[in-house]
């Protein structure tokens, strides 16, 4: 049974993304303690705030498409101010520069483009949607002791999951595949997508079974689906596979895909991460 | 015999990513009949310039990591000017923005991340380089009729050559397995490594056996390498595999790995591609 009669309180998804607009396609945003990580927020939910500011601006010509993100400094808690500019409007097309500025400084650089889609040939055959038990049939999340942001998905594991013990043993294999959704569940669109795309935990701590430190530098998205599949994703959960290609030096890099439960892959992404060890 | 008297010619590409310095981080570049595509310059040549604006920055910390380039527009035969500007810098880490201007207008927008590394536990083996003949026992590539930047490139495909005939079939399979280098020789660093990693041909054409209109909107490259390793990799060939994961109204994206020979996974990169159909 379901009160509709009781007011629905925000997500807080929408609460942690949300911009007040200063004029001139600058937005003040707020880091959110619902997403906080160890050091600063979760980078998905930065990324997400970062698209906010194009997906809000009302010179905005198209959706997004590609979507590139560094991670310049750890935001410290507390507001700062989204600079969101259209370096170039093309006929349906739109290019986009973003930075994220905290106390005067540099805090994230992006870059967007938009477009209007038109329907054509599609074609995603070369990554079909591995087979995996339904998420209702693995376990659910237990969040217990974890940093705050992990609370805020309902991740179930398919295989690939935190490591059984922290050991410094060198694994051969950094793949994880899982399933996730919003905790509470909240309709798909861009800017959860996005989020979405930088839930994996970091390989190298797979590959290694050890806790270094890490932080991604930069996240590219790719999104092969319109407001309109997004919308068709509804609340359900999407599956995500993520493995790593290459360490070397203090950066990795690792690339994953995300489907929704129809087997549409949605969103292609990868990002490189800084390792110390 | 070497005439080691003789004055040497520089290299077409060197003198296709020159740059003349105009002060306070803007640089005067010019776009290369010698790299010139069916409209337009050939996107790698016109990502190394932009690239190469970071690369002779006085305040350049580290070297290249991470760069995503953005075609905003197809460049005019002609002068243009690249401005490359430190965004925020930091201990060891440094994050660049840059544009390419010409005539007033936007052209291209990129980010760059450059580090200083140290030598931490490193590991490809994920991403083994594939079984393939020698480029030598493979037959050289036949330029005739072709765009003119083909011919800066000795390319020797393994598999996933250019379509036995154009007849608008629908192949399964968009791989793509080459060896590649400049032509002549030229000793690899980062910028022919970003130009090379816009080396393969659109994935569509191999899936749709049909030329359609194409062009590359982003390219983001993940160097695997320093000016160390690439120097080691010298004047020798590269090996390079692309495929597609998704093609959905318009767009499509591959991914694309490069080693050198002795199999280091030198560069690993994605690119979203306009298409017409």
């Amino acid at each position: 049974m379901t009160d509709t009669a009781a007011p629905m309180a925000p997500h807080a998804f929408d609460v942690a993304i949300a911009l007040a607009p200063q004029g001139d396609g600058v937005w003040q945003g707020h880091t959110s303690p619902a997403y906080a990580n160890m050091i600063g927020p979760f980078g998905g939910a930065t990324a997400a705030q970062a698209l906010n500011a194009v997906l809000q601006h009302p010179q905005r010509l198209g959706e997004p498409v590609a979507f590139t993100v560094n991670f310049a400094a750890a935001l410290a808690d507390g507001p700062f101010f989204v600079h969101a500019r259209p370096a170039r409007t093309n006929r349906s097309t739109q290019h986009w520069t973003i930075e994220i500025r905290q106390g005067g400084e540099v805090m994230l650089t992006a870059t967007v483009f938009t477009a209007v889609r038109r329907a054509t040939w599609s074609n995603s055959s070369e990554s079909a949607m591995p087979q995996a038990p339904q998420p209702t049939d693995l376990p659910a999340p237990d969040p217990r002791g974890r940093v705050e942001w992990i609370k805020r998905y309902d991740m179930r594991f398919v295989e690939g999951g935190f490591p059984a013990a922290w050991d410094g043993g060198d694994h051969p294999e950094s793949r994880t595949r899982l399933w996730v959704r919003d905790e509470p569940a909240r309709p798909l669109d861009f800017a959860s997508l996005t989020a979405m795309s930088d839930i994996f935990f970091p390989r190298i701590w797979l590959r290694r079974a050890t806790l270094v430190p890490i932080g991604t530098v930069s996240m590219t998205v790719y999104f092969h689906a319109g407001s309109e599949q997004l919308a068709a994703s509804g609340t359900g959960y999407l599956h995500g596979q993520a493995r790593a290609q290459n360490f070397f030096n203090c950066y990795f890099d690792q690339t994953a895909q995300l489907w929704n439960e129809k087997g549409d892959l949605l969103a292609t992404t990868q990002q490189i991460v800084y390792y110390k060890e």
